[in-house]
């Protein structure tokens, strides 16, 4: 049988790594994605997701999580949570209940310390340094304060044709207290039906919602398309239209994997993320915007990777 | 030109009343669906809806709204926010944020008072009553606690041919604290676009956002279907597919109106519904399931409404 795992970003590729052997060892893809997910969370270099992740304008540092089960559509979600280890775990518990299954702030982290979720002081030192750094080149420069918003957004596929999908991120770097992007929303930030595929989001939340772009690119598959056709088509002529009708698109760029272990992506900026299947070692990949509604998918190079591993880790002075 | 309204239960229709009067005079969409869903707001005996709305099962009264603007796609939202005299009005103003327009818990109650919102405390005595008996009623006969989630969503089209959504809660009775239903979320409790028409949803939030159907109303609608339709398919044929793959739906009913002042709904359950447009008065209708996806719709009758205002009043002992 096929199976397979794809990720956004290269911060993912080892997270993929581990869900493809767990895969290929028959465990659930609820169970892969979870541990894909987490060790995105856990690694403090990553400033986006879980520790590590980037506080809020006000200092705090509010987590998005989400998890949906491709068989059932079970869904649980949180916004706004705080100080606990693995936002996704929290999603995916939050998903076996019928009802309160999707949980914002103070709720959030009180139904995680209820549960009995490992509770973190998620804010590091570096993280700390970084935002008052920022804070001071606002002041200084009136830069516009938001950028950065790198969630990671995962598809399993396991053995059976089970299906499911995760996401988590801090969310949009200098956000005001209480912002919530995409990424716990169903059918913007993340969609998956195992009798057809997934899909999921990263980019800026405030114009993915506008869209419903994960949600659309399942239902393309499900019509026939491929996955990349189905990522093309819905993205980029999302893109046009909210240029068109909006005034300007954010950046924002979509992963697509199907029952088959096919994949597909398409971005409106530079992006990467990490794939492989049943016939294909996982591999982290670059994408462009192409022309005529096509993504342009390359090799990660060698130079590319090195270059990403001293940005992450460079003193902040 | 054409125009119309059209919005969820009974309790919407004075409001749908008074949008269709501002309407006729030229009134813009987005302030149309504002002035409908403030009257919702601000009636004390409507047990779902901003003041006199029931209050969570700490006590505590949270509500949810959000708005959106057919012509640009810019949405505004809010979730479990408190102590605010109109949420959708909250929501409004934050669609005009490029960053930062979904805002949940404290921080979406301080940004309203940043912003000079009017502060009230929301929850009357009477709703406080109800939920004190209602604390009362399952401990002692150990019942479930949910039921009513009668969101008011409501759709404008205007004489430019501008068409606006709003969707306005206290969400589920008796949820737990932070508990967030479809009501802000794009794509599942609303959705609009100009160049089509608009979708809007009440019912159980934890089901509405497996399935989108806000979003996919409106698809189907661009694909050439009537309102009535496009409500039919998307809704029964969700029903179908939900109950295969979770065991159960939920209760659901959703409502549609394209950009010439067409009209449409679909339930699983019994519904009440009020419309009107530039041919017909505003009127309220009934709504049930039928045979083969489709809906029975007939107007209300004078003992329905009478025995209705007798229960919304009827005093707590």
């Amino acid at each position: 049988m096929a199976w397979g795992a794809i990720a956004t970003w290269r911060m993912a590729h080892e997270g993929v790594e581990q869900a493809l052997r767990l895969l290929a060892e028959n465990e659930q893809a609820g169970n892969a994605v979870e541990v894909l997910i987490k060790t995105v969370e856990d690694y403090p270099y990553y400033k986006s997701v879980g520790y590590g992740g980037l506080p809020n304008a006000a200092g705090i540092l509010e987590m998005d999580a989400a998890y949906m089960d491709g068989d059932s559509f079970k869904i649980g979600a949180v916004a706004g949570i705080q100080d606990v280890k693995n936002p996704i775990s929290v999603a995916k518990k939050l998903s076996e209940e019928k009802f309160n299954s999707f949980r914002v702030g103070d709720g959030a982290s009180a139904y995680a310390m209820l549960e009995g979720f490992e509770r973190k002081n998620m804010l590091t030192r570096r993280a700390h340094r970084i935002w008052e750094k920022r804070l001071e080149e606002i002041r200084v420069h009136n830069l516009n304060p938001y950028d950065g918003h790198d969630t990671v957004g995962a598809i399993t596929l396991d053995k059976k044709g089970s299906m499911a999908v995760g996401t988590s991120s801090s969310g949009l770097f200098m956000k005001e207290p209480g912002r919530v992007g995409d990424s716990p929303l169903s059918g913007s930030g993340f969609y998956v039906d195992s009798e057809i595929g997934g899909a999921a989001a990263t980019g800026l939340g405030e114009d993915l919602m506008k869209g419903c772009l994960s949600y659309e690119i399942v239902r393309l598959m499900g019509e026939g398309f491929s996955p990349q056709a189905a990522c093309d088509k819905a993205v980029y002529g999302f893109h046009e239209k909210l240029t068109r009708r909006y005034g300007k698109a954010g950046a924002f760029s979509l992963i697509a994997m199907n029952n088959k272990g096919e994949w597909g992506v398409a971005t409106n900026v530079e992006f990467t993320f990490s794939v492989g299947n049943a016939q294909n070692e996982p591999q982290i990949f670059l994408a462009n915007k192409g022309e005529n509604q096509t993504t342009i998918i390359e090799p990660i190079t060698k130079e590319w990777l090195e270059a990403y591993e001293k940005r992450i880790k460079a003193p902040i002075d």
